[in-house]
């Protein structure tokens, strides 16, 4: 992975000691060493409940930060390898949505993840409570479902009562930022997605942040220069020139959005920085006269594959009153996509002062991707802490719950 | 449709005789009381060419207006009813997504529609060759495309040379305002989508704003304070509490940002407002957060969906340990869901002062959705309008298309 700044910013050298010190009480940091054998155990123990043979589908029953890394993953991947199970998503109450998941599914070759850290997601509970009866009504002979949360929560205790099978997810280590914990990696290890390779990603871009590599002066300016823009340029699109970064994007918007929008520590100031997630060459027919001529509130990092992993060209082939269009001929697809997102940053920085970078990734695989996730995990640390605020709660998300608890007792 | 402000704005009456006046020029707006004749026209000369009944995939080449339009409708009218004919849409330069699409259609029972106003988009004429080159491999005996394009285009020409079937677009609608003109309805019609019923969701909004309705001052109050707040409120979310909406939100992502964000007419200055579009509950873990606690500079309007055309309710069953979660035993989904939004809804009145609205669609058909469309094409067209810009037009997104085409040549 290489990434080119096209701003620059002076930081605070004791930034980093900051964040080595965080690094002591905040679980990601550590997730790309970790000791990765409870997959096999739970793969074990799985097999035995539920053939691993017979399941040919995955669903993960899970909402935010419990579904949208282990989505960013597998479509990263799957867009280029048959995958030896399909992952499916359960994170809507929209009945449409969950009537045709299910309609999709063969229920008994299908296995079911409950994820929820806190175990009282309301939406969770929700759809759990729908498949488990599902399940009883075709008098399923296993209990499919494995449960990802913490050690302690209701859920954690129910799934005991019902002995089933148990993943921890730690206490220090939120939604957002699970990624490369159990809640992300048991479902993509179930699909075959090599684990070690995205954990190897990560653990570069780590041992090259803190152990004085390419990344940590890079990633400290980063941060900064976002930091001491916060209020002219509080908008952070990513513009993903390959679709299979279509939910990265979305991962991204959560991580970014829900860590970085907070009130300030001992103050009553609000910041925020807002992300938007692009795809190009499609979103550059939709936002892209936005960020040339609209207010110049928005940092722009362009994400591109270097090698795609299929060499298709245009083919050549003259078309009567189109000749013009003769010069795409025998050029490959992966060519014209990358020269498309060249072209488009080139003109941004003839027409425009907004702040660009590139980040280029080697090839579509999990090393790469692993890179990815945790230099934005690391970003978005840096961030939260020069803005001083609390990156890793949320304290908003509760404000419509308990709306919603009254309203639900209202009605009962 | 029903729409709720939270917010008020006096406007300035002599507004609604500017847009009555640029209704005489802009060909949108007359578009619902189109005569759709042409659309039985052509299916009769299609059948001619490529049996009607032999077609089970139709795949619109298009990228932006082309495509983004068509899509929002298809996707919310398929997941509650099973269509003639699937649609899919290539509109990326993505090699591995185009392999993808490719590999799942049987060529040889699909027609293609290949949609571009100006004809010369590039995008669009790679994978038309690309089809082109595959049909003649498997020497397919039909000539599977339909061209959908200004009258006058090189690829209106080229069209006519090969014989195939054109269909026009008028020269005064823009790509983005494109969707009840033939680029939008053509592919639905295919679908078997209920084009009339489109066209009368959209013609009540039309009737409600210029015959003194329901729809007029409400529209007048509510782009005034959109283009009065347009500093201090200049992002505009739109939270869609059904899944069906996710690509209607990418459709009003490119009218809104395209649309709005521009330099002023006589002027220097750039005027811009950022959408942004969220689903719920989905981005209440996600986005949420950063509306509650983020810098004030964001506006939201919910869409809700009265009516879902599934009933489930949530089974009455007791989980032990989870007892408490009883309270959403025998609820609907469609009645969590809708519940889910007017709970954030009050915790946003209550905690912030974040302008909100709320607009309530009747149900999931050709009606409702063609009232939303209509409803913020006017919208988009009022704003403008009050910003003092060109609404219609996208100078940005010519600067890098020149540079594209400098770089192709050189590698020639």
């Amino acid at each position: 992975m290489i990434n080119i700044l096209g701003f620059d910013s002076d930081f605070d050298p004791s930034l980093l000691d900051r964040i080595v010190n965080e690094k002591k009480k905040i679980g990601y940091y550590n997730l790309p060493n970790q000791d990765t054998t409870y997959i096999n155990h739970y793969l074990k123990q799985l097999n035995k409940r539920q053939n691993l043979n017979s399941i040919s589908d995955v669903v993960v029953i899970g909402i935010g930060g419990s579904s949208l890394g282990a989505k960013a993953v597998y479509h990263f991947i799957r867009s280029i390898r048959q995958l030896k199970r399909n992952l499916h998503f359960m994170d809507s109450t929209d009945p449409i949505t969950i009537a045709n998941i299910c309609n999709s599914l063969n229920i008994s070759s299908t296995h079911f993840i409950v994820i929820s850290k806190s175990g009282s997601t309301i939406e969770t509970i929700a759809i759990y409570k729908h498949i488990l009866a599902i399940t009883k009504t075709i008098q399923l002979s296993h209990f499919p479902f494995t449960f990802i949360t913490g050690k302690s929560s209701l859920l954690a205790q129910h799934a005991r009562k019902v002995n089933g099978l148990i993943i921890n997810i730690q206490q220090n280590i939120g939604g957002r930022f699970s990624l490369l914990s159990s809640a992300g990696i048991i479902p993509l290890a179930l699909t075959g997605t090599k684990i070690d390779c995205l954990l190897k990603g990560a653990a570069k871009i780590k041992d090259s942040f803190f152990n004085q590599g390419y990344m940590q002066n890079l990633l400290l300016k980063k941060a900064t220069f976002y930091a001491n823009n916060a209020s002219n340029y509080n908008i952070n699109a990513l513009f993903s020139y390959t679709d299979s970064l279509k939910y990265f994007n979305d991962w991204y918007a959560q991580l970014w959005g829900e860590s970085l929008g907070k009130k300030q520590k001992n103050s009553v100031f609000h910041v925020g920085l807002t992300p938007i997630g692009l795809t190009g060459p499609k979103d550059q027919h939709s936002f892209l006269q936005l960020l040339y001529e609209g207010i110049r509130d928005k940092s722009v990092t362009f994400i591109k594959l270097k090698t795609f992993e299929n060499h298709q060209k245009i083919p050549n082939i003259t078309l009567e009153k189109l000749e013009t269009f003769n010069l795409i001929n025998q050029v490959k697809f992966s060519t014209l996509i990358n020269m498309q997102a060249d072209a488009i940053i080139e003109s941004l920085k003839k027409h425009t002062r907004i702040p660009l970078d590139e980040i280029t990734l080697q090839k579509q695989d999990e090393f790469s991707i692993g890179q990815l996730i945790y230099y934005y995990e690391l970003l978005t640390s840096l961030v939260g802490n020069l803005l001083n605020i609390n990156t890793y709660n949320q304290p908003g998300v509760e404000f419509g719950k308990n709306i919603l608890i009254k309203k639900l007792q209202q009605q009962l």
